[in-house]
């Protein structure tokens, strides 16, 4: 039988795996940050006909550009964007990967600080483009000072940014942001991938973008809207970076159906949308039962919580799988990450966190 | 206003335009070989049923190993293939750019025989992949002894083949593959998008697959499935190579919309491939009043013809413009490619053709 290793793979993929989180069938599923709401019937409906107009004409391909939708999200984000700035893929991975193509690839380097979305070193792998693993704070924090001297001292051609920030999920101030596109000689990436969960009083990098053309802030439909099955990532930026992404995309990249879905989810977003306050309800509630039993636990602005376990989190892992939770496990020795979805699903999770 | 030459864009994109056919609205479309047929009803029907029952579930990742659909794929294609033999993705383009990432890439080279699918020099390109532009005879065929000498002196990690190839419309003898197969030291691709439009007789490299865990052969069900709208592309091969493209593939690439409509469309393809039969017969209808007014025109096994023209090929690809019908220049000085569709679109784009 042939293997890997009897292929000409590329030396740096040998001995790697593929990402992804295990896919298991637990009562109780909290490991992939999706939304634990099932998309309202009004909107099931909505997307049925909205679709269904397409069937037809399937033998044609898309639109290329995906204007309406890219109107639809513009409107959506407000901030007086419009068609232009705005760039949508399929989820967004796909997005920074097209980023990547265009402002990264051979000879050229990419920067985040980890613990960070752990697919941001992985699209660079993938788009041959070097890495280089920048830090945070002990506390998972990122300074404006500290985020500026890494970039400074590396100059690298992408900077990926997130906020809220995954897995820890704090969100980052607009100042640290704003010195980092001061300090970096290229792109900027703000992944905000969880942005409709922040806290009060956050504000988005969006507020950033008229001073700044090097800036693009990526979000995804998946979490808040509940659309992770749809695949729907998308950038909002100066229109001269959605020029550039151009020449690297895929043609037709966004097939009719998934264009004509995700109109519709965003024409319902109000109902959407409606379980993001329920959500964010929970998270704070777990963030503040497992600091009342004493653990460290980053803030969270997103529908996760970072919490600290009692010696290997591997095991903490396994304790809860075996009592029907499934969680996170990060990488991150001693903490182990929650999706915050139910109440149903959060009472489970504090209840096989009991006695641990 | 910021421009592209403002933005930190890799310098081997500068200069460069978005790739596409203009996506005019002219009454006959003959540009981009699409299917002309649209989705009969009764398929329409069963798309609509399989889609709308993933919608209230769309909160969720999909299978991000399409383990249904590749099933379906393999038992669609035959020749003993299962669901560890074949990968799937949004389109032949998307399964092909992962084929450059697991196996070319920086430092890497890719040979294809122009002219062929003007796609692959792109993605190579846009994966940081070398370049080497092999050719072929003047009657664009390609030999074995021709194929093997370029293969043999440009040494090239992945060697693309066309079967029928594009823009010229005329299939590969299996030999051809298997002599390439021999001489390459990397992977070699063959890209069959158009096979089920193949004259009688035509083998598929698919009959190759057995012996050679390095040959690799694309589909699409964008032609003869008329599923242009549904992205979706696939590939066969030793199950050695799905495992390497699932270390660079983006997690969950395909929507759960994308894998429900594609298996009902594989389920009716009774229903859809029917159209393939009326389809060559337009082909051959094409090339044969084509021969007839006196003009060179390539062999097809797809649906489309390549066809020689007097003088300047613009001159005449605006002339049928303006006659209502939309062909493909595909920058072969002399020469034009125009779709087989309906027996009314044969009829419309012979008539424009009449005086020219």
């Amino acid at each position: 039988m042939t293997g890997l290793d009897d292929l000409p793979l590329r030396d740096d993929l040998r001995g790697r795996s593929p990402y992804g989180a295990p896919q298991l069938d637990v009562p109780v599923r909290l490991n992939t940050n999706e939304n634990s709401y099932p998309v309202p019937e009004s909107v099931v409906a909505a997307i049925a006909k909205a679709v269904g107009a397409e069937l037809r004409d399937l033998n044609r391909y898309p639109d290329r550009d995906a204007l309406a939708l890219r109107a639809d999200l513009a409107e959506y984000l407000g901030h007086e964007l419009t068609t232009a700035h705005v760039w949508a893929a399929n989820g967004s991975n796909e997005v920074q990967q097209q980023l990547l193509q265009a402002f990264g690839g051979p000879g050229r380097t990419a920067l985040g600080f980890t613990p960070a979305y752990s697919m941001h070193p992985l699209l660079a792998l993938g788009t041959g483009t070097g890495w280089v693993p920048a830090t945070r704070g002990a506390d998972f924090g990122l300074t404006a000072a500290d985020a500026v001297a890494q970039v400074r001292e590396h100059r690298p051609d992408v900077v990926f940014l997130c906020s809220p920030n995954n897995p820890t999920g704090t969100a980052l101030d607009p100042d640290v942001v704003a010195a980092v596109l001061a300090a970096a000689p290229g792109m900027v990436v703000v992944d905000e991938a969880y942005a409709e969960f922040a806290r009060p009083g956050t504000a988005s990098a969006l507020t950033l973008l008229p001073r700044h053309p090097r800036l693009v802030v990526t979000r995804t439909m998946s979490k808040a809207f509940g659309f992770a099955g749809g695949r729907l990532g998308y950038l909002a930026a100066d229109p001269a970076v959605v020029d550039a992404v151009q020449l690297v995309r895929l043609p037709y990249h966004l097939s009719s159906l998934t264009q004509a879905a995700a109109r519709a989810a965003l024409a319902h977003r109000d109902a959407l949308l409606g379980t993001v306050e329920a959500i964010k309800e929970q998270r704070d509630r777990i963030v503040r039962e497992l600091r009342r039993s004493g653990r460290r636990v980053a803030d969270s602005d997103a529908n996760f919580v970072l919490f600290e376990v009692a010696g290997d989190q591997q095991a903490t892992w396994r304790t809860l799988l075996e009592r029907g939770v499934l969680v996170r496990d990060v990488g991150l020795p001693g903490w182990l990450r929650v999706t915050a979805g139910t109440a149903a699903e959060t009472d489970a999770f504090l209840a096989a966190m009991e006695s641990m």
